[in-house]
């Protein structure tokens, strides 16, 4: 029964389809996913994207805050870094997907102004400038004072400020249409589906099965499927640390004709211990975010976290309690252990890592693009993903 | 021209319509006119309702309190005293309505607490107890322990309380099932249209014009159409004093099973000079409200809104917080100019008003359905709608 069985498979099958269907099958169509699929595809590879609903997880809720200078931390050098080289790419890869899809991407260039309430804040934001001094990051400590002359509503309680000049914004969910718009013009294939397990034959990643049964065989796989990356059936263990959601809840206000402008300019502070920052959208939205909640797969949005935006944002300014709340919602960030992104090719074959992204998945959306096409197109990731390999979690990488 | 056309109108026709298509026709499918609609087709009357949207204003929004003891006021003793009626009718009109429709309306009778923060609220309540002893309403004032015992999640800030063992709810929601399930059973011709006009012949209210065109002729016109009652147009100035909107932002959250009961009544309060109520529902539901707010006819929820409504609830029980919250929402109460209910024929015969129940709408769902269904039916309103008449707004009213 063998020998007949083994040579019938042998047999040459004309208009037989090719060993692989694509070069690459990207799970998750968020930012990451579409964007890499978008990058890659313009070097002329063969994509396809799997997403049960593209564009409607944490690339969804987020608030498209592109703020590498205000959110930069000690000890964090190497990913500010990052941070920054995907924020200067940032003008460049919106005018290119604008032009390409025709469609706006609320990209907006009036920096941000980090505000402070008490001495607690007030020495935060101190050494915040201090640190960005010493970096040479451009940062303008400001009096209350000034703080009000350029947002005219924030609180008397404001004593001090950092307007932060490069710190920008993005429509995040005019991003996700443009970009849906551009793969559609790449005629980058879109799977509706859910990817139910990773393939993996002889130790090598060769594609997806998708929900519906269907296979996807590649050449590489993509992971960019957010907190849900490494839960992905199929996926040997110890390839990839765990990727943890953060639950974030948000606000989404609207700033009737008649009280616009109601803000200039993305403005955050701490108010009571609490963050909040409050982005304003040129057609009248006004985001409010986020809480930072560790919850496991939880999107619920609860009493108590809608309570402590609100508190934070009226405390910052008073006025928001007049406009309407249009929107209440929890997203899940990717959270990796280190809470760096992991970026380029893992230790089973054939498998690429674009994930745990946590609170920066919008702002490094253009460098993890650039990253994955490079390595899908040369095999190499460029030298930008140093840093950020999947392997620093392994063992190894831990006792050298 | 005109001869032949006038002598062509007075043709008799076989088979013609009768003048009339209904006794009545209800303008307002809220709890008001569904409940009054049933009321007089339980009595053999030809009725007919119209509401694009039934179900859908007021009465889905409110939170189903029934408490005419704890939101007794010096002064309104002639209310007071309906407001009590009806609560006594509740438990057989929620039993009859339950036997006909095989629906449950989450009428529950475990009292409601009301609580006490600091000096100002206790010297309020002991004010409301001595009210109670007076009038011999029954209320028990507790101390902050006590409050406690009985609802173990109050804020170990509540300082005294009042229990008012009579002061019950319904769920307002499932009461509108049923009732829209009862007036099919009693094949009640519901229209899903907007009334555009009310037709007036010889002075004479004899029908309704829908938005669709048609016209119901009927004998009465029952308007019961919340805060928009004296915005029909085609009615009269001077029949009705203006009912006017007054809005009420009120939130639903959801009690996870682990955490039920999380409230064993309905519990009410005043948090830094907000009144606010909690009101649990077996299912796991918690509602509460509310904002008042003359805003016009505007039902956009604001952040300041849901923003005191949760400091407020979070004041009265801290675990709040950690609950789902489901809804925001907003509806207008339909105020009358003394905030009491307009009830029973107007000066323009034919027109027969159920307005103007601001906060007491489904508490007086009840006692209005038969006030209008024995109005209907006889011609006269019962003793029971004394005080209410329409008429008590008029100049000639006011001169006596």
């Amino acid at each position: 029964m063998d020998a007949p069985e083994s040579g019938r498979s042998t047999i040459p099958i004309p208009h037989a389809r090719p060993r692989t269907d694509f070069d690459a099958v990207i799970v998750g169509a968020g930012l990451i996913g579409l964007a890499a699929a978008w990058r890659a595809a313009q070097r002329g590879l063969r994509v396809a994207l799997t997403d049960p609903e593209p564009g409607s997880g944490a690339s969804h809720v987020a608030a498209g805050m592109l703020a590498p200078v205000t959110e930069a931390h000690y000890g964090e050098e190497r990913l500010l870094r990052l941070n920054l080289a995907s924020a200067a790419r940032y003008p460049g890869f919106v005018a290119e997907l604008e032009d390409v899809a025709g469609t706006p991407t609320g990209y907006a260039t009036h920096g941000t102004l980090a505000v402070a309430f008490d001495t607690g804040d007030r020495a935060m934001l101190a050494d915040l400038a201090a640190f960005h001094r010493r970096l040479g990051l451009a940062s303008e400590p400001m009096t209350g004072r000034e703080c009000r002359v350029r947002e005219p509503l924030l609180s008397p309680d404001v004593q001090s400020g950092l307007f932060v000049p490069g710190d920008h914004q993005v429509d995040n969910r005019l991003l996700l249409a443009a970009l849906l718009t551009a793969i559609a013009r790449e005629h980058i294939a879109l799977y509706r589906e859910r990817a139910a397990e990773l393939v993996v034959t002889h130790d090598v990643a060769t594609g997806v099965r998708l929900a519906d049964g269907q296979t996807l065989h590649a050449d590489h796989v993509v992971l960019a499927a957010g907190c849900h990356s490494t839960s992905l059936p199929g996926l040997p263990s110890g390839v990839l640390p765990p990727i943890r959601p953060v639950k974030g809840q948000i606000l989404r206000l609207s700033v009737p004709a008649g009280a616009a402008p109601f803000l200039n300019r993305a403005v955050r502070g701490v108010v009571r211990g609490r963050q909040v920052y409050l982005v304003p959208r040129e057609h009248g939205e006004l985001v409010v975010g986020a809480t930072v909640e560790e919850q496991g797969f939880d999107t619920q949005v609860t009493a108590g976290g809608v309570y402590e935006l609100l508190r934070a944002a009226h405390g910052l300014v008073p006025g928001v309690g007049e406009l309407p709340l249009t929107e209440v919602r929890a997203g899940l960030r990717p959270g990796s252990p280190d809470n760096a992104p992991i970026l380029g090719p893992t230790d089973l074959p054939g498998l690429i890592a674009a994930t745990g992204h946590f609170r920066n998945g919008v702002l490094l959306t253009p460098i993890t693009a650039d990253v994955i096409a490079e390595t899908l197109a040369t095999g190499q990731p460029p030298q930008t993903a140093e840093g950020f390999e999947p392997q620093r979690f392994s063992e190894k990488a831990a006792l050298t």
